[in-house]
């Protein structure tokens, strides 16, 4: 299966009405501070508080309508894990997730609350694979990857398929990166539909996304990064989505500190009152950190991609 | 003047175009601990952060529109402030605040912002009134009183109007009450054009409403509510707001505590992912308190009336 916009298209039709056309907002104050029309889609507004929502339910269906499923497992920080559970649960499947240690309380809870239950493992990307693939050959139960899945990144995709519709006259997407199931998906999209539009992506101090893109190598011994943004503390982007992120915004990556993502963070609660998490002040502090004149762009999109934060975090 | 719809369809034509109107916001999970259909409208997301940013400007446009004006003062911990402060620069005014000891870090800051002068004064209504009165006789401004004032009270009121429109079937508005601004210009106005919409009047604990509607008597010595709930410390409602309140609400007051409104508040922030401040939550922590199938309520609307609360604010 190529990761194309006509597949895009199929999975917002296997999902239609499922999944919410989540609202773009916009607020003057942050229009000011960031020097440019700013435009948040509102994916902590998705069902689950995530758009992880949408990936999953596309893989879950899609493999409901190909043949028997026993049940589904992944490995998951929170928010697949969250929205696997959700799309499971929807399609009457048991659903298995290895969860890190260091995952947030909440997203934790979250999980048992959508019926999901739980293998906790390391918090490195090893050990949540291997717990994930142990837990699959136990149970015999299928994987969905969180991120490096073309069902997923599809499903992901149809958020690019919104953004075009809702601001048509954007002239630039600022996306979080982490796995690179969600930027894959969008920027394949975006890319094929209206290559006029740039796709920026910001990463958290670490990751050094733009020499893996450029050369393929990737410096750190490490598998995750340390960083606030709970959301995207994978190091590596997958496989799938390597080459479309390599095609389209190799000379498009944005690096940002946690002081930045909190100072991102702190702007996006105070004046848009929208109770986001970490990773989803990210693509905020990306463009804070550029200068959207210079760059020419003039209508940016923001990906506010999710809401799951513990009730004590303070920014 | 009388407080009526009349006088609330002309605050709405008076500041039309500079005052949002608010969505109306649902969530699955909130309705079912709720057990009835939850309707929220965000008022939150209102210029300012609060519905104080109508009756602010109502009032000031209005005086504007009768005579020259040299400057406005009142007395506020924080909303109204901000209302006022804005409705202020909006109209080219200078602005004077007498803000309480205890008033948040974040709406002080934010009334600066909005470019009011502060005067701080002890955390009594008496104070504030004395302090407020004291500023406004020294600098020849007009008061602009936060609730016992006719057109603020018609500009609060218009929110029972776009409530009226934004949900034709509701069944039962809950309001959280300080000193009643807000709750009498909804309440006038709904018990005028839709008086089949019952109206609730949530207070916090120590507020001692239903005697004194019923009685007229005050009880507390002292003249301010210790609660969580920072917008709505105010014992007293204004004497404006009495009769609509005894007219159509003493039999439709429930009380609240601390426990109840932090819970109710970790609900619509974990649920919603709206950024509330502690009184927004008021008005689910009645729903919750009460049954909704007893009372006959099917349809329920609920005044998310702020967002201003401190960064480190945890409920």
């Amino acid at each position: 299966m190529v990761i194309c916009a006509e597949e895009v298209e199929k999975a917002r039709h296997r999902f239609a009405g499922r999944i919410h056309r989540t609202p773009v907002i916009t607020c003057e104050s942050i229009d000011k501070v960031a020097g440019c029309k700013v435009f948040m889609k509102c994916e902590h507004l998705q069902k689950t508080g995530s758009f992880k929502a949408r990936g999953a339910l596309n893989a879950v269906q899609k493999m409901k309508d190909e043949g028997p499923v026993k049940g589904v497992v992944t490995h998951s920080s929170g928010n697949h894990g969250q929205g696997l559970a959700w799309a499971a649960s929807e399609s009457g499947l048991p659903c298995w997730v290895a969860v890190p240690r260091n995952a947030p309380p909440s997203k934790i809870d979250a999980m048992k609350c959508y019926g999901a239950r739980l293998e906790l493992c390391e918090a490195t990307h090893r050990s949540r694979e291997e717990t994930c693939a142990r837990l699959a050959k136990e149970l015999n139960y299928q994987v969905v990857e969180p991120f490096n899945n073309p069902d997923v990144i599809c499903g992901q995709g149809t958020i690019g398929a919104e953004i075009v519709e809702q601001v048509p006259d954007a002239d630039a997407v600022f996306l979080a990166v982490g796995g690179g199931g969600m930027a894959s998906g969008i920027t394949a999209y975006i890319a094929e539909v209206r290559p006029d539009i740039r796709v920026y992506l910001v990463e958290p101090e670490g990751k050094e996304l733009a020499a893996y893109l450029t050369n393929g190598e990737i410096t750190p011994e490490r598998d995750v990064v340390d960083t606030v943004a709970d959301g995207i503390r994978v190091l590596k982007v997958g496989e799938y989505c390597y080459p479309i992120l390599k095609k389209s915004c190799t000379d498009k990556v944005i690096t940002v500190s946690d002081d930045e993502i909190r100072a991102a963070l702190k702007l996006i609660w105070t004046r848009t009152k929208q109770r986001v998490e970490p990773s989803a002040a990210v693509p905020l502090a990306g463009l804070l950190k550029v200068s959207p004149s210079e760059l020419g762009v003039k209508k940016a999109v923001l990906l506010l991609c999710g809401g799951n934060v513990d009730l004590d975090f303070v920014p």
